[in-house]
């Protein structure tokens, strides 16, 4: 035994939702091995004293663009049209793969430091992006989001986006047995055409590669579809096979009752940002009409720059209060129901739901400890609650993957935050943000 | 000079909003004595370096209920009906003074930790509340919330609850120079009836008090007022003469145009508490329309048992985000207008406008430092989008008041929370929480 949490309350997400205090868990080489009310036989390496502290499974964030961290706070308070067409896409033209590495370091490093273990992101420079994630011992689900404006000219095999997708695809899936997956995409109905489609589709499909897409995000962009198509953005992709394989579907803010059949017939998982949505005043999603409806909810942070932070935990709070405004319940998403998004239904949705997201004897090593001994967390009747709603990201003392503690108490043990600011301040930083234009 | 704070980034909040990069704030008795970019000639008896800190003034919780720290996480998910009748009320029922005491402490212990210098308080045992605060340091402005269920009996001077109105007012207003204020206050329309309303706005006209309610919380209270009287709730108050020396509202979710112009008339500041208002599902306040009408905004937390922490920066986010939401405007409430909210609008709800909420030279030196070298606030386009939307009260390292300093780095100055613990573990707990009934 390598690890053993020792004298800690439990929350182990796991399927009758059991809280176990002063609980011991062990952990030998990567996965959790042992789980019990008393120490184990065996000597472990290293004791972690839990007293005080919760253990619970990392948290998942599966909709999260990391490089554009350096974006955060650039520009607030716009609508998403303006926001992406006149301050973020072109501040994202002068990108470069140096200044993407760098900044996806700094987003891991948060992402590690807010307790979230596992991500999956849509980008482009998706190879500096996966070394930042190898380097880092992070899991991820790494996309290339592909676009098309230009469908007279489309051809998959020498389309600078696609071809990078097959690269990612064939360099980096399954990487460190499978810590790095590679999803297929399509940024979005509104920002690419059905030769793409037809032609991600097939290639999902033929390498058995989940999706991910933007899907519904604005009433604008839902209703375009429709007077475009005659069909909502869920329906008109549907139709090019492109769920075919599965996947997760960012937003799904204007979904109609229709799309949220389609889509849980299709096991595509809806992963609600409600945070972004509230920023870009979007909307919010009706997540119980989702649930209803069988669909799989999970929950992501969207980009910092929308955001503006990636602590996922101000998601699950978000989530169960948003749904209780929303439907005039105060029972809709209950706490448990709210964090079970962020772990359980984040692993469904990223395909690892046997390897992660409860912890239970078998499963990867993913776990996060919180410091419950602070003002704001006392008293503790239900753990649950306080953690959905008193608890932050910044309760989180230390982040484990696959049994490597990669934050704790400060300390990024696989980041080297130096460089990678010297890296963002000395070079990046000037080149994009000079006032040049 | 007391003390001099270098080289840090402040953000004034004064009428310029001026915003002041690597600058010099010097402290003399309590007072901000010197705002510049260069250091003082005066030499002060402590410096304390302010790189990669941002300073500013502490937030002001406009609406709070201190010792239902204690029922944190008790009950959740609930109607606020089922859940004050079933859950709250019962458990208040055996709340004592020396358990009111501790749980006070250990909540302003929070409202430190998270940069909250100044509180407005509606409970009741406000002898001990009031203790507590002046151990403390921190401010308030503490009302006995009163009630009335039986008009019949009614005699304001015999009344329990008008008589503890009255001590705490003899015994506390103006203490330590103005840092405890008391304010009158009727509980809420729903819970009260006129002979109260009556004496109680007497009072507060003879004793020039500002008065604290309770008002149009939820659609029900609201529209069962207006058909027990044919007014709302504001307009039936007002009728009563309540509003008369101005105050605060809290809540104010279901307030009608009308009510908006009266209360602005009124001089009465409307305190928004969105995290408590969509946890139980009374709906979230329109703020937008409450400012154009000319009323005063602020923001409060309510009672942690409703929200369930003091982190009033996770209420800053929220005003944003919310007003976004329900406007379907991306520009409302921008990251500065809620940053006033907790800011410049609560001093000015509190009667404090000349005296805090910013940070100017005269002003009590009531501040706080945030940390800003943490991977969730880098990169720093611009501070007031950060603190808004990407910093939380965790990031707060140092909370000042009137040039004390009660919270630096996770220690408590003039709080012994392990005597609070004690008080609210071997005592306060067993008693009140043992499955009794």
């Amino acid at each position: 035994m390598d690890t053993l949490f020792s004298g800690v309350s439990v929350v182990t997400m796991d399927e009758q939702m059991r809280v176990l205090p002063d609980a011991y868990v062990g952990v030998t080489d990567g996965k959790i091995s042992y789980i019990g009310n008393k120490a184990p036989e065996e000597q472990p390496q290293m004791i972690v004293d839990g007293t005080g502290m919760v253990l619970m499974p990392g948290l998942i964030n599966c909709h999260v663009h990391l490089p554009m961290t350096i974006l955060r706070g650039y520009a607030d308070d716009h609508d998403l049209a303006t926001w992406l067409n006149d301050y973020i896409f072109p501040r994202e033209d002068r990108l470069d793969g140096r200044c993407v590495k760098a900044a996806s370091l700094l987003a891991i490093a948060e992402c590690l430091r807010f307790g979230v273990t596992s991500i999956s992101e849509m980008y482009n420079f998706c190879d500096e992006i996966a070394e930042a994630v190898a380097e880092s011992g992070i899991k991820a689900n790494i996309s290339r989001g592909t676009l098309l404006f230009d469908a007279e000219n489309f051809d998959f095999e020498t389309d600078i986006r696609c071809r990078e997708m097959v690269e990612l695809h064939e360099k980096w899936h399954n990487f460190d047995r499978g810590r790095i997956k590679v999803d297929a995409s399509v940024h979005a109905e509104y920002t690419s055409q059905y030769p793409l489609w037809d032609a991600v589709a097939e290639y999902a499909y033929n390498n058995n590669l989940a999706m991910h897409v933007h899907l519904s995000e604005t009433e604008s962009e839902h209703e375009s579809c429709k007077d475009k198509y005659g069909l909502t953005p869920a329906q008109v992709l549907d139709c090019h096979h492109l769920f075919d394989n599965g996947g997760i579907a960012a937003h799904c803010v204007w979904l109609e009752e229709a799309d949220r059949k389609l889509l849980a017939k299709r096991k595509v998982s809806a992963v609600h940002c409600p945070i972004s949505n509230a920023k870009l005043a979007s909307g919010a999603a009706d997540v119980m009409a989702m649930v209803k409806a069988g669909m799989n909810v999970c929950l992501g942070t969207d980009g910092t720059a929308s955001n503006n932070n990636l602590d996922l935990f101000e998601e699950v709070k978000a989530a169960a209060l948003m749904a209780k405004l929303k439907t005039g319940d105060p029972k809709a998403v209950s706490a448990q129901a709210a964090l079970m998004m962020a772990t359980v239904c984040g692993a469904r949705a990223q395909r690892r739901e046997r390897e992660c997201g409860m912890v239970k004897v078998g499963m990867d090593a993913d776990l996060i400890l919180l410091d419950f001994t602070q003002p704001h967390l006392i008293p503790c009747h239900n753990i649950i609650s306080n953690i959905v709603y008193a608890a932050s990201g910044h309760d989180v003392c230390m982040t484990m993957v696959r049994g490597k503690i990669l934050y704790s108490a400060g300390k990024y043990h696989t980041i080297d935050l130096k460089e990678v600011m010297k890296e963002l301040g000395s070079y990046v930083m000037p080149q994009i943000f000079a006032e040049k234009e």
